[in-house]
């Protein structure tokens, strides 16, 4: 993580230290009440607000005090590596991940925060989302390396906008793949229901593209208090994405299956052939403007965007060869 | 937690918040070089000196100031419970309880600390140990309310002194039944092993007495990378531990095992009927005074300890009938 700027909306920065690109991500605001989910009410206005002046300096100072001193950026792939090993799945459950990150940051808050030091370290310890949205940065950076290469079937990523649920496939350049996005099956706050919930909505899948969330819910058993289900079934949401995927993740391991990789790279010939559509933990979204976050659950994409990318798959990498017979036999 | 006081030496004071007594414990030092495993080097007197004077100092008025502004004193109960859902065991995996603690006090520590507070962060944030001392404070007191039960076969404390190991069985008063200590069965730091170990030393099996540690591995399989064996066996390690215990604890609830109690309660009778010794997860100390802590790993008491506490309950509360019946055929 390499720093945040703050002209005009404060970012978190995260490099690929191999080189490959930078991505980029809000200051995560916590549960509930908050602008990603829809609210905007004079409070939700006033945290952003502090959040992206006093907070956004602080963080910024203290990144800077830690490559100063040698400390460096911080390093979101040992970090989320750790917080697997203490319960996390990274996506909806960040509670290790998010005191990883506050472990990192607290001494030289501290040292550089002068005044609002505290507030700062208070509002990180209490957010158990704070290292969301960096390590969603994190994500986007591993799946794009695995985007654009050649007649591979993976997929490189998903998202959904709260209408659609749509994927991009690595053979098949920037298309989009689209259909209509369901509704979580969740456990809600108190107060809202079903009838209250959005379809599924938000860039966070990208967790699960990059083999995290729902995939490593075997390294996250008390989730099921969260999002719904039983442990037996984290650990068989985990077991059902090997089937479906074309790796094991050399630093994401789960301790619970004998530190096995968590499941990596989604297949769109294995998701159509099994009829397995990916597993994704998900926040749930009011349906009306204005009110925020009323839960979290379980969601899967429709099977129809799977079956549509490998019909073009199919298109694009099985023609070849039948025009490159044609071609012979007319031109020779 | 009550505070810190720090007179001669600055201890952790730990209350029963229903009235039953207090409980005392240093401030941990750390892994490696420590004074609690033998290590007296100049770097480690000068650690504790620090510790035991400005650390003490910003510890004792951040939870002054907490209790103060209402926060109160911290539920150890409530974070140890939090920390078996982020896999931790509460004996030798501290990681999350560790920073569960700092999330409780480096907020005041940045308003309190002064100078000091970024190194008092920075040491609670880079010590994966810190909250094992209270935690066992507060395993103490759980324990003694457990001892002086008339007729029960309930043990009330266990404790290793490196060269015996000891219990002391709830309804059988003060006395400790005494066996040489094991080696325990570990995992070394680089540049040790097995013939460098002293056996079984340390107070810190009070956490197994209060139904954690070995007793709660299921809650924390990533610890076999730091005391050796497989992911199923720390399942079986809690496992194995129901079946000599009495009950099933009620806040300390294990994910994995679909949020069932920790097996807490460990009955003389069980142990001795079905030849099981209770587990332990255990620090290994060097044999040589000076050296410190050299691996960790799994241990067991001597089986015998239980067989002779078992005579001596047998003596004590079985006899009685026989002697009312003489007394009555005598008397009457």
């Amino acid at each position: 993580m390499a720093g945040v700027v703050s002209p005009s909306m404060a970012v978190w920065v995260v490099e690929d230290a191999d080189g490959g690109g930078r991505a980029y991500s809000t200051l995560n605001e916590g549960y509930g009440k908050v602008l990603r989910y829809g609210a905007y009410a004079p409070e939700v206005l006033d945290r952003l607000a502090w959040m992206n002046g006093a907070m956004a300096a602080v963080l910024a100072a203290a990144l800077a005090e830690r490559a100063e001193t040698g400390d460096g950026p911080l390093d979101l792939r040992n970090l989320l590596a750790e917080a697997l090993h203490m319960g996390d799945e990274g996506h909806n459950r960040n509670k290790s991940g998010s005191l990883l990150l506050l472990r990192s940051l607290a001494p030289a808050i501290a040292r550089v925060g002068g005044d609002e030091a505290s507030r700062v370290i208070e509002f990180l310890a209490g957010n158990a989302l704070s290292v969301l949205n960096p390590v969603m940065a994190a994500c986007k950076l591993a799946a794009d390396r695995a985007h654009g290469v050649e007649a591979s079937s993976v997929v490189s990523a998903m998202a959904r906008n709260g209408t659609d649920f749509g994927i991009r496939v690595s053979g098949l350049g920037d298309r989009w793949f689209t259909a209509p996005a369901a509704v979580p099956d969740g456990v809600y706050f108190a107060g809202f229901g079903a009838g209250d919930a959005n379809p599924d909505i938000g860039d966070s899948t990208i967790t699960e593209t990059a083999g995290i969330g729902a995939f490593a819910m075997a390294a996250a058993p008390a989730i099921v208090s969260f999002v719904g289900g039983s442990a037996d079934e984290a650990l068989e949401a985990t077991l059902e994405m090997y089937e479906i995927t074309v790796a094991e993740h050399d630093h994401f391991t789960i301790p619970a299956l004998g530190f096995r990789g968590t499941p990596v790279g989604i297949d769109l010939v294995r998701v159509v052939e099994l009829g397995i559509p990916p597993r994704v933990n998900t926040g749930i979204a009011h349906r009306e403007a204005g009110v925020g976050q009323i839960g979290a659950g379980l969601v899967r994409p429709p099977l129809a965007i799977f079956e549509e990318a490998l019909e073009a798959f199919a298109a694009r990498y099985l023609t070849e060869p039948r025009d490159a017979i044609a071609t012979n036999s007319e031109e020779e």
